[in-house]
């Protein structure tokens, strides 16, 4: 209660009415590139589904790269966020592996435009002009969870494995999941990221004959 | 020696220049598809690749989205004609498991346009006309897949898993290799397949105290 100013009557009523307009046109288009593609969706499209005139759009942002742009940063930043702050607690490297892979798939399942979006239509050619901010955040993704695995190899916990391959590994089971996810399916994010953890903690953690 | 028509001088020069067309419209759409999208490729871009008039392309394909059937359809066979094969042979589960996963690395690494198409720009959106049949084929190839996990479950070779589970678990980290695989980097296709087999299998085998 409060935190949303246009809750309390008659204040910034203005800028309240910007606002839902600003995460309509964020939702729409995301919802359009994801079904569409991103090449395949014109600003008349998002218009169109806002019941707007395609002029006002740019009101709010200056292109269709710009929409691409904070949707997926906005994906990326969620991963980030959780990522620092997992890797940053006090428990182990297991520990912490598996709540990073909760987190992820959590994130991607119930935001799958959102990142349906960021992981198959940021591709170097659509998001060309913002694409070293993009390897930015995804290198410092990519090193949180290395560093997390790095660790765990330090303390005798996973075995001699390279964290960057096995990083691709892990980031590609959990990536996929926006190709077969179905938020009305048997699966919870839950179990998913439960089995996704089971089996890659099962395939690096050092073997009791090894130690 | 003798298995390329055109090699016998004097023999089909027709069809053999009408081969050398096909492919190279076949490989220069691949990557045109890969490097600007399939949206943002144009069916001139691809004539210009090519040096031919635009008009000459309609010879070999009468459609944009033909060509990235093809591709497509391309792409997805050659992994069920090697998943066909491995899932007969008279070998163990965990082997047949190895050998599937090496073959679609490398298939993945040695044909990475091709693939990356295949994985990246073939969405319900881009390939409306023939998504059924996309379908079926993907389907084929889970099943394979789905089929020796569940050889290995019931062998008691596997721990009790779900098979559909965890063939997407294993798809996911094979497939994501478009993302990041450099040609020229240190890791082979036979050393990302040998772990992502390591990883996998050390997930699914019934651990030693099971049994």
């Amino acid at each position: 209660m409060g935190i949303v100013a246009g809750n309390v009557a008659g204040e910034r009523p203005l800028d309240e009415a910007k606002n839902v307009t600003e995460r309509e046109l964020f939702r729409v288009s995301t919802q359009l590139f994801k079904e569409k593609g991103y090449r395949g969706t014109s600003m008349r499209d998002i218009s169109a589904a806002l019941v707007i005139k395609t002029s006002s759009i740019y009101h709010y942002i200056n292109s269709k790269e710009e929409l691409l742009k904070k949707i997926a940063l906005k994906g990326m930043n969620m991963l980030l966020d959780a990522g620092k702050r997992i890797s940053a607690e006090q428990i182990s490297p297991a520990e912490k592996l598996q709540k990073l892979v909760e987190s992820h798939t959590k994130l991607i399942c119930e935001n799958l435009d959102l990142f349906t979006v960021t992981l198959r239509e940021l591709t170097p050619s659509n998001a060309a002009s913002f694409w070293e901010e993009i390897v930015d955040h995804r290198d410092q993704y990519e090193k949180i969870v290395r560093g997390i695995i790095s660790e765990g190899k330090k303390l005798g916990a996973f075995r001699e494995i390279d964290e960057r391959m096995a990083g691709f590994a892990l980031l590609g089971m959990i990536n996929w999941i926006i190709r077969w996810y179905n938020p009305g399916g048997s699966k919870s994010p839950a179990e998913i990221a439960a089995l996704w953890f089971e089996i890659f903690i099962g395939g690096i953690k050092r073997a009791p004959a090894d130690k």
